[in-house]
C-alpha cells in the first residue's frame, strides 16, 4: 500500500523559485570578471535565470542534452545553471585548471554543445576550438563591449539575454532526470564522470541544511570561495538559495586580499574552500594585521586541513573550523567534524583532535571501513581501511558507464581513501588506496607523515610517497620543497619527525626537490611525482626495523 | 536521461538504523507509565524494535496492514513505530483523548489489526473492546505482573519481546509505501485520516533537521512533550535519532512540575508543545521560583501562542521560541517563525512581532495566499485569504477517499485556515475558514478577537464565535470564562479591546460562561460553542458601525 502525500519531484528548479518566492530581493553579490562589484537578486537572478532557459530552447537544446560551464563563481554563473537544469538539460561543470588536452577529453566525452564562459577562459577555448566539434555556440559572460575578438563566434550572453523572454517553463520531469555533470579531478587515473540527478542535488541540499551538516540559515551571508565547478561548490549554489542566505561569489580572485575584502565590506558569516586559499587568507591576514569582524565559520575540505589553520583562525580570529570530507562522486559532502555530545563536552584542546578528523556522515551518507577481503574493521580509531558508502547521492555509475560495474554486491561505493573511524564515530581519512605505503604487509599512511613534515619550519610543502623495496615491497620516502632561502639535511627532518610517528614509519631517505606539483583541484599530484622518481633507488638496502 | 547516483529508498527504518550506528549509547529516557524514570539507548530501542517486527510478522501483519497505538510518549512507543514500519506496516496513532465513539470509528474506519497501548488506557479499550473487531490482539506496554486482568486476552509486550528474536529484515521496499497514519482532529467535521509515506516522513525529517526549522544537533537534549499521536510529535520521533540527540520522554506526565523536573534532571535543551503545556511549566516556575539552567529553545504550535508565553520565556528564563504552525495534513511541520536576515536585525520587541506569527515556508512547503475567487492575494500582512499549501510532505488524499479530491487544479491542498502573509514572507492565521466572521461581505478574525480579550486580567480563557444577524450577516459574539472569583461586565470587556482592534470588529455582546470548551487536541472547539449557542439572539438589531 502507498502513501497518499502529495506527488512533489525534488527538482532543483524549485529551489530557485523558492528563493524567488521568499528572498526575491536578497541579494547576490559578485566580483565580476570585467572587475567592478556587481549586485543582483534571487528575484532577478530568477527572471534571467528562466531567459536562459529560452536561449538554450532556442538553439535546439532539449533534455538531457549537456551544456558546459567553464567559469567562475558569479551569479551569471548560477543563473546558466539554473537555466540548464530548469528545462531538463545537464549542467557540466569544467574545471579550468585541467590541461588543455584534459578539457578536450572531457568535453568531448560528454558531448557538450553549448559552452558558457568567461571572458577570462577565451584563450584557453579559442586553443581548443577546433578539437571540440560537439559544441555549437560558446556563450560569453559579457557584454558586446567586453566581448572582444579572440575567439571568433562566442556571442555575448547579455544581448541574448536581453533578446530572450523570461516565460520558459521548468520542471515537470521526473526526479532522476540528470541534472549535473562533473568530472572527478583525474589524480589517480583519467577524469570519470558524475552524472548527478535533480533528486540527489535536491536532496544533498536538505542533507547539507542540517545544524550539523553546514547549518546555513536565512540570516547568513555565505562565500562559496569553492568553486561551482569544483563539486559544485559543495552545494551552496543549491542551498544558499534553499535557506535564503546572501550569496558573495568571488569571481576569478581567490587570493587573501581579495578574499578578505569580500569578507568584511559585505558582512560574510559563512564561507566554505580548500586549505590553501584558507593558508591564503591567514598569511594576508596576519601581515596586514587584518581583523574577521563578521565571519563566524568556515567549512575546510578536499584535501585534510592542517592543524596550524584551525588554530589560527580559532585563537587570532575566533572563526570556527568544520572539516569536511567529500568526493566528486558524493555530491560532494560526506563528512562533517562537527561535534556530537560527547566531544562537545571536552576541553578545546581536545575537541580540536576531533576537528581535524574528515568528521561524522549524517543521515543519507552510511560508511563502511572493510579490508582487502571486505571484513568490517573495527572502530577503534587507529585500524585503517577502505571507506565504502553508500546513499542517495553518491554515484551509482560514471557516466557512460566508464570503470563498469561500481558497487560492491551491497551497494557500497569504494571511495579510494583509506581511512579509520574512531569510538565517537569520527572519520580520519589517512590516505588514498593507491598512495598508501605497504611495508612489511602493513600500512603507512603517507598523509599523516607528509602533514608532520609539512609541520617544520623549514618546509614549505611536503609529500610521501612510497618506493620499491626488495624486503620490505614498498619504503617511505619524504620530499620537501624548502621554504625559499632555506637549506636542511635529511637528518633534520628525520629527527623532526622522531617520536611523532611510529618508528617502521620512518622514511628511508628525504629527498629536496624544487617542486612539488598540484593537480587542477590544488591537491599533490603523488601520479606525477611517482613518474618522475622512478628511476629513485633508496640509498641503504634495508630497512631500519619492523 | 537519468542521473546515475544510487537507487536508495528514503525509509524511515534507515533513520533508527543510522542512530544504532552512530549514537548507539545514546540515551533514551522515559517516565515510565508504572511511575519511575526508565533508560534505554538507541542500540538497545533498535534491537527491540527489530523484536517487535518479529511479534508483528508471527501475528501474521504484512505490509500495508495497519497497527495501532495507544499510548504516551515512551521508549517503547518508539520501538513499536519502529518495528511496525520497518517490515511495512502503518503505524496508526490513536489519540486517547478523543471520545470513546470516535476511537471506535477510527479503528473500525482504519481496520486495526493489532494495538500497542500503555496500562493507562485499559479501561478505555475494555469499554470498546466489543466494537473493534477488526482487532486480533492487544499489546500492553508493560510485563506481566503490571498487567492485571482489566481487559481479558491483551498479551504484555515484556514477554512477547524476551520471546522474539531480534532478526528481523526492514525496509527493501519503495520508498512511498505507506508508513503511518494518523486521523485529524475532528474539530471540524468527522476525523480523517492522512496516510504518511515513508518517503513523506523521511523528507519532512530532512527538512526539520534544518536550522531555520527545528535545527536540533547531536548535542541537544530534545524532549518532545507534544504526543506522538499528535501529528507524529512534529516529527521528532524521526528528527531526534537522526541528528543522535537525547531523548528525553515525558510518558503520562505533562503537567508544569513534572515537565520541569525532567527538563532540570536530564539537561533538556529543546522542546516542543502547545500553548496549554507551556502556560503549565510558566505557572508552575513563577509559583515555585524554579529555573531553567539548561532549555535554550521551546518550539510552540499547534494554537496560536499567546504573546505573555513568548515574553515569559525570554524576560524570565532566557528561552528562546519558535512559534510554528502545522496540521495532521502537513506532516505536521508547516511554517516556523525563526528570523530571516532582516527581522533578525530588528530591536527584540520588534522581532516579537514576527515571533507572534506563525512563520515561513522552509523548502519544499509552498504557501498560496488566494481569495475566494482562488485569485492569488498581496503578501502586504493585512489581506486575509485561504492559505493553500503543496509539497512532498503535504496529503494528496485522505485515507479510503474521505473528502474526494481535495487537490485543486495547480495541486494546492486547502488548509482550512485563514491568514495573512506579510512582506517579509510571515504567514499569520487569523482563524479557520470555519470559524471567521463574514461581516458585511468583510472578514473578521475570530482568533485575534479572543487573543486580545484573553488578555485582559479577569480573563481565564475567550472565544468569540460569529452569530447570524439580519443585516449583516454576522456578528462577532464575545464568550469569556472568568478567573475563579471574578465579576465583570460586558461593557468592561468592550472597553478593553477598544483601540485593539477596528471598530466593526467590536463584538455586538459579551457572555460570560461556566466552561469554554476544549477538543482533543487542547484547541477550542468551536463547533461544540456554536451548537451551544445557536437558540443565542443578538441583544441589539443593529451592529455598531460598519
Ligand atoms: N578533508 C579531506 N581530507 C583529506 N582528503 C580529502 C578531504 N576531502 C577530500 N579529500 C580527498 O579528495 C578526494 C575527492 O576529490 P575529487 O572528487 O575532487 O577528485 P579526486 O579524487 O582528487 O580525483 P580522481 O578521483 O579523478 O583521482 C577524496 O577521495 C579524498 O581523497
Ligand atoms: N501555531 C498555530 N497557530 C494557530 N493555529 C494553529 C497553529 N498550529 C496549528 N493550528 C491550527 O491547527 C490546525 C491543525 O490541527 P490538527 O491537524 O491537529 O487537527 P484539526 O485541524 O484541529 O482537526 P480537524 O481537521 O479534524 O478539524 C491548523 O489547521 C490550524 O487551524
Ligand atoms: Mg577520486
Ligand atoms: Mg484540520
Amino acid at each position: 500500500m502507498h502513501g497518499l502525500m502529495q506527488d512533489w519531484p525534488l527538482t532543483v528548479d524549485k529551489i530557485l523559485d523558492h528563493a524567488k518566492a521568499w528572498y526575491a530581493d536578497r541579494e547576490i553579490v559578485s566580483r565580476s570578471v570585467e572587475g567592478p562589484i556587481v549586485r543582483t537578486t534571487y528575484g532577478q537572478v530568477h527572471e534571467r535565470a528562466k531567459r536562459v532557459s529560452n536561449i538554450l530552447l532556442a538553439m535546439g537544446i532539449r533534455p538531457g542534452d549537456r551544456v558546459a560551464t567553464l567559469a567562475w563563481n558569479t551569479a551569471r554563473h548560477i543563473e546558466a545553471w539554473y537555466g540548464i537544469m530548469g528545462i531538463g538539460a545537464v549542467c557540466h561543470t569544467l574545471n579550468p585548471r585541467l590541461f588543455a588536452e584534459q578539457l578536450v577529453y572531457i568535453i568531448n566525452h560528454a558531448e557538450d554543445q553549448v559552452i558558457f564562459t568567461d571572458l577570462t577562459f577565451l584563450p584557453i577555448l579559442a586553443g581548443i576550438r577546433a578539437q571540440i566539434p560537439t559544441v555549437k555556440q560558446i556563450i560569453v559572460f559579457a557584454d558586446e563591449t567586453h566581448l572582444g575578438d579572440e575567439l571568433p563566434g562566442a556571442l555575448a550572453y547579455e544581448t541574448l539575454l536581453a533578446q530572450a523572454t523570461p516565460d520558459a517553463k521548468w520542471g515537470g520531469f521526473d526526479e532522476n532526470t540528470a541534472a549535473g555533470l562533473c568530472y572527478t579531478s583525474g589524480t589517480t587515473g583519467h577524469p570519470k564522470g558524475v552524472l548527478y540527478s535533480h533528486r540527489s542535488n535536491f536532496l544533498h541540499t536538505l542533507v547539507t541544511m542540517g545544524s550539523d551538516v553546514l547549518g546555513i540559515r536565512a540570516l547568513d551571508v555565505v562565500l562559496p570561495v569553492v568553486p561551482m565547478f569544483h563539486a559544485n561548490a559543495w552545494g551552496l549554489a543549491f542551498s544558499a538559495p534553499a535557506v535564503g542566505a546572501k550569496l558573495v561569489m568571488p569571481g576569478p580572485k581567490l587570493d587573501g586580499a581579495s578574499v578578505h575584502e569580500l569578507i568584511e565590506s559585505e558582512g560574510v558569516t559563512f564561507s566554505a574552500a580548500v586549505p590553501t586559499v584558507w593558508q591564503m587568507l591567514l598569511q594576508h591576514l596576519r601581515a596586514t594585521n587584518g581583523k574577521l569582524t563578521t565571519l563566524k565559520r568556515v567549512v575546510i575540505g578536499g584535501s585534510a586541513v592542517p592543524e596550524s589553520i584551525v588554530r589560527g583562525f580559532r585563537d587570532e580570529y575566533g572563526v570556527d573550523v568544520t572539516h569536511a570530507w567529500g568526493m566528486t562522486e558524493t555530491s560532494p559532502l560526506g563528512t562533517q567534524s562537527t561535534p556530537n555530545a560527547a566531544v562537545s563536552k571536552m576541553d578545546p584542546e581536545e575537541q580540536l583532535q576531533f576537528k581535524l578528523k574528515q568528521g561524522r556522515a549524517p543521515l543519507g551518507m552510511q560508511l563502511r571501513l572493510v579490508d582487502d577481503e571486505e571484513k568490517p574493521l573495527p572502530h577503534d580509531g587507529h585500524t585503517f581501511g577502505r571507506l565504502k558508502v553508500s546513499g542517495p547521492f553518491v554515484v551509482g555509475e560514471y557516466f557512460k558507464g566508464e570503470g563498469g560495474q561500481i558497487l560492491d554486491d551491497q551497494g557500497y561505493f569504494d571511495t579510494g581513501d583509506v581511512a579509520t573511524i574512531d569510538e565517537q564515530g569520527y572519520m580520519q581519512i589517512t590516505d588514498r588506496a593507491k598512495d598508501v605505503i605497504k611495508s612489511g604487509g602493513e600500512w603507512i599512511s603517507s598523509i599523516e607523515i607528509e602533514n608532520i613534515a609539512a609541520g617544520h619550519p623549514k618546509a614549505e610543502i611536503a609529500a610521501v610517497i612510497g618506493v620499491a623495496h626488495p624486503k620490505w615491497d614498498e619504503r617511505p620516502l619524504l620530499l620537501v620543497k624548502l621554504r625559499a632561502g632555506e637549506q636542511a639535511t635529511p637528518e633534520e627532518f628525520l629527527k623532526f619527525l622522531e617520536g611523532k610517528i611510529a618508528k617502521w614509519w620512518m622514511p628511508d631517505d628525504v629527498a629536496f626537490v624544487e617542486e612539488i606539483p598540484l593537480g587542477a583541484t590544488g591537491k599533490i599530484d603523488k601520479k606525477l611525482i611517482r613518474e618522475r622518481m622512478k628511476d629513485y633507488v633508496l640509498p641503504t638496502p634495508a630497512a631500519t626495523g619492523a
